[in-house]
């Protein structure tokens, strides 16, 4: 016999599909009787409502929105591929928006999509850990979903898909240790972002561990452009002398490595260096380079399964709590210890 | 005397901004005599009425979305770039839509956002030129302004920003050439898009011109994904010995920088290497990579410029027509003849 389907139900109670249809779905719009009979029929018959199918008609959009804070930056583009692979299987469009790191936009596109042009959003904030984020709140009461991923804004109770930045700060930072190095410089954008508070805890408690000195002019504030970056650096190199560079951010390493051409600085001989980066090419680079690589394709898809369960779960039971993803120390030629 | 706005108009009629705001928007929901009123007052005074800003009183959106075939490129990222800065300019959200290179998707897209989700839509086409494009004209039905930009369907007639493709394949080839290369393999992903035609063609002029022969098992049909082409590579490279190699897409020379290092091929030794690519990081590759650059970040403002005349010009007098915008060949050591 051929399974059941909404049709078959359908006709042997005599009904339309849609009138099957609502009684499944919650609507009103039902006469309390009819929903009755169509539950009992359909119990009696084995039929299952289809959930995914279901939902896809109450929902309006079929769209996800993902909002990252910029693109240049290998990390998000893979962290987008898994969601876009969970949400083309489920038949959903997704909408990049990006925050260029801009407090004030990130605001203005949560607004913009509280009016329910999506069913559901994927997150990692701008920045402004300092500001207040009530205007989350307002997705809340609209029941859209929210997933956090990478870097969260930790007051907002949603579920949160990370990496352990903290543990892996400490490892980067040990790797040059154990590589010879004494004086590391970090070099970090966001100190103020939960992530990069992180990273700096991971990068001090190492030092702390391993008997060397945090000394804080090390900590080498930088900047999300590439020009001002090069220009930071050209100061900071030669007046730091140091000789491991621990980068927080892949841009970060990239503007190091051309600053230590321009000043004929060679790695990993003067100078070691190791980042947090998704860059597919960093063994291509001249030296190769040493990464932390963080599980972006991977993140991707367990925020966005989190997600659809927000979305298929209709705003009941919604988990939040948070995944905790391991990055993984990919040691290269940037950080060899043959090149002292 | 400051600038008279629309509050002091409003206030010299002793009317509310909003009721002076409609006499300029055509509106059918004003009085006749009220609306000349006016209309005179605002001659007399000499205002003249914010055209951005009504429009975006009349668009709803204030939203323009890029629909791109991937973001794994970082032409695509800084075209993207240089559409934000217009769009940020002129107070719009970017929306971004990935086609992945299906065409299904890109019909998808266009059906869905033809219900005025978005004031304007700037694409760069996912492929199959062989089929018709008809979907499109849904947009102009609408009074969606379109324009392509890199990719484009010749058949439609939208404002077209483009780069010289022909004559940067020509110029690359005779670069390689001009290094001492005899046996030029052409990488390519779609040669059935124009722009892969274009290339093509430039390609197989330049051999022409310098007197060598075009041999068709030289131009190497590649994948959009990296593990196809590796596999790809690793059999073309040694059963076609080439002696020089121009890709047409960056990540085809990423793809053979791979299997150059796993081959023990020198780079520019044994290979020369010459790459369509807007990769920031070209100089930083070992050995440093030889490029054709388009002006992503100028093709961005181009397109987004002809695009919000269209919007601001509210479907009147659209311009259509193509830019063709100046690529540049920036020699490095992956081609450098010294490598002989």
């Amino acid at each position: 016999m051929d399974p059941i389907n909404i049709k078959k139900l359908a006709e042997a109670l005599n009904l339309s599909t849609s009138t099957v249809s609502r009684a499944f779905r919650n609507n009103n719009d039902i006469n309390k009787a009819t929903k009755e009979r169509i539950l009992a029929r359909a119990r009696e018959l084995g039929y299952q409502p289809n959930h995914y199918a279901s939902n896809l008609r109450e929902r309006k959009s079929r769209t996800i929105a993902v909002i990252v804070p910029e693109l240049a930056n290998n990390f998000f583009l893979q962290v987008i591929n898994g969601l876009e692979q969970v949400a083309s299987a489920k038949g959903y469009h997704i909408l990049i928006y990006l925050t260029g790191n801009d407090y004030e936009k990130e605001i203005s596109f949560i607004n913009h999509l509280s009016n329910g042009r999506v069913d559901g959003i994927m997150m990692s904030v701008s920045g402004e850990t300092a500001s207040e984020h009530n205007y989350l709140h307002k997705l809340r009461d609209k029941n859209i979903p929210l997933v956090f991923f990478d870097r969260i804004y930790e007051d907002i109770d949603v579920p949160k898909v990370t990496t352990d930045d903290y543990e892996s700060a400490f490892q980067a930072t040990e790797h040059l240790i154990q590589a010879g190095c004494r004086d590391i410089a970090f070099l970090v954008i966001n100190k103020n972002l939960s992530i990069g508070k992180k990273r700096l805890q991971g990068y001090q408690d190492a030092l702390r561990q391993h008997g060397l000195p945090y000394r804080e002019e090390l900590v080498v504030d930088c900047h999300h452009d590439h020009d001002p970056n090069l220009e930071i650096l050209r100061q900071a190199l030669p007046a730091l002398k140091p000789d491991g560079l621990f980068a927080a951010v892949e841009r970060l390493a990239i503007a190091a490595y051309f600053v230590c051409q321009e000043q004929g600085i060679q790695i990993p001989g003067q100078l070691k260096i190791i980042s947090f980066s998704s860059l597919e090419i960093a063994p291509l680079l001249n030296p190769s380079l040493s990464t932390i690589t963080q599980p972006a394709f991977e993140m991707g898809i367990q925020a966005a399964t989190l997600l659809f369960e927000a979305i298929d779960g209709g705003g009941q039971e919604v988990k939040t709590g948070q995944i905790v993803l391991k990055s993984e120390l990919v040691p290269r030629q940037s950080s060899s210890r043959a090149g002292n």
